[in-house]
């Protein structure tokens, strides 16, 4: 069985998630700790990261940008990136959008701080920090607003990576009750298509012990 | 004429610069500098970053990422990725090493806090972070060295993608002569040899008015 290496609140582990389930590839989940450095899992991915994908016949993939285009590669069917050069550049373009500067600005201050911090025992959130991602997740909300004003979904009129990157970001945010949606009708509006598709259900259904999400979380009509 | 916008200093510009010229596709410079968030550079990329490509008839692709996958698409002889998918997979794991992590842990420090931070009026530079980038640089030129042991190039047998990311973020640091290559003579010979190449020439010649590179900057025989 084709086997991810993840942790439930990891946004790029989400992202591969989806990816894999909207190309209909079959896969189990193993629960990784990155933070405990495990040998066997430095083996697989010398950055210590997850996601890593392993194949039924060994082959490992490491890192969520390198799985996606991987994915890509090697079963073209059913693209996320679609098959128009510049098509693919403004997906490609979208994806380092969530993948980096939402990462950077957003989500690694919020779920980086409360969480992650937490969980791997590297001290205490930082307030300062917290307080500058709740204040820059509204300017992204507003981009993906702006967006889907004008497109169907954020790169086009297509389902692409685009959307499954900025909804893995989302998602871990809103797993810890995070993301202003009242403020945000229309990024709220995007963002309840995301969650009815069925690659979306798995990740609705994640439970952290001792760390459970908000009751909206799993709601399709939040 | 196609056009890069770019900083010279940037290692994600340098980066599609040596990539451009290993394709041997012709363009023109234009220096951005993106911290003053010229109106019409962000519309050509809301994300205010360089480096950005326009294209002859004016299509425009964003980000060092998104470029270098656009060029693989619309211009695929040269290929820096190679065609074997699990190969590919390999060198866009090792472009992510060095586009993220060894700029995260390295770049940031040294080129970030030294020089943009000056150039774009954000404050002084922060002496411990400089200084953890002084002690993690050596744990990344050491896998540099430990990749060349085994292989011809970083990826494999063929010149890659991975050598492009990698020397482009090196550069960047050399610039400022703060790369410890006499403590790392496997990963000096390595940097040596991608020196060497044509596309890696105009790199060498650039210079920073205020900000002159240290003499073995631009020397092949360093």
């Amino acid at each position: 069985m084709r086997t991810l290496y993840h942790h439930p609140l990891s946004p790029f582990a989400r992202k591969v998630r989806v990816a894999l389930a909207e190309k209909r590839l079959e896969f189990g989940l193993e629960l990784e700790k990155p933070w405990e450095r495990r040998d066997e899992f430095l083996v697989l991915n010398h950055a210590g990261e997850v996601p890593v994908l392993v194949e039924d016949d060994g082959a490992t993939v490491a890192g969520h940008g390198p799985i996606c285009e991987y994915l890509e590669d090697a079963y073209p069917g059913g693209s996320l990136l679609g098959t128009d050069v510049l098509h693919r550049a403004e997906v490609r373009r979208l994806v380092s959008w969530f993948d980096e500067k939402f990462s950077r600005e957003v989500t690694d201050l919020l779920v980086g701080e409360k969480l992650f911090k937490r969980l791997s025992g590297q001290g205490t959130p930082h307030a300062a920090a917290i307080r500058a991602g709740h204040a820059n997740i509204h300017y992204h909300l507003d981009y993906v607003g702006w967006l889907t004003e004008r497109r169907t979904w954020l790169a086009g009129d297509d389902f692409s990576l685009a959307d499954v990157a900025c909804a893995a970001q989302l998602s871990a945010i809103d797993y810890l009750g995070d993301v202003p949606w009242d403020e945000h009708t229309d990024a709220k509006d995007y963002y309840a298509r995301v969650k009815s598709r069925p690659s979306f259900r798995p990740l609705l259904a994640d439970h952290l012990p001792g760390a459970p999400p908000p009751k909206h979380y799993a709601d399709l009509d939040f």
